[in-house]
């Protein structure tokens, strides 16, 4: 499974500048991203949860259930993002089940961690 | 997308009487579990988290990430449940793509339900 292959062709890749705010929390998102160069910083209700470092998704959330952006996606310094739109999440996840099973990981990931925190 | 018609066959079933483990938190798990009848409460740490109902999975996590049980689910009332082994959840995710995106969308529900108790 390298998730690398699979968007290294893709063609909608943004570069954002520091402080550039992808996406904003409470939002409704139509597309999450894969974080190809730099790193983003994720924030709820003002408060830090975490960055991402290249290779990493993120904003899936609202793809999967269609509800608000759960946090806010901010640049940290000069990156490089890759946009999936829904249509194109959607034939990943019917193409490449590997793709549909990083996912879950990435979300069982988040919520072992959550567990911990709560705990 | 009805994930009750792609458990109807499920020939690994089994009826398990009040108070029946299903499984323990912190042990390995090879499988995840449909409830197919009856109810099924989840705990961590001795604390109830919440019941499940007729056609909701769990046991999921186990098979996602390879890590040790996060909960312990056990039989309230007698109830009936699907067993998913590795291979077969393997062969959902690759020939059922729905059941990809309702694994997905559990995992989600759950996060944001996680996200709302610890703000």
């Amino acid at each position: 499974m390298n998730l690398n292959n699979l968007f290294n062709n893709e063609t909608d890749v943004a570069e954002y500048p520091d402080g550039h705010i992808v996406f904003i929390e409470g939002e409704p998102g139509d597309a999450m991203y894969v974080l190809v160069a730099g790193r983003i910083r994720l924030s709820v209700r003002g408060i830090e949860i975490g960055h991402l470092e290249p290779g990493e998704l993120f904003g899936e959330m609202a793809l999967i259930d269609a509800e608000p952006r759960s946090a806010t996606a901010t640049a940290c310094g000069s990156c490089k993002v890759a946009r999936v739109d829904e249509r194109r999440f959607t034939f990943l996840v019917q193409q490449h089940p590997f793709f549909a099973l990083h996912v879950m990981r990435v979300l069982a990931a988040r919520l072992r961690h959550m567990d911990d925190t709560l705990h």
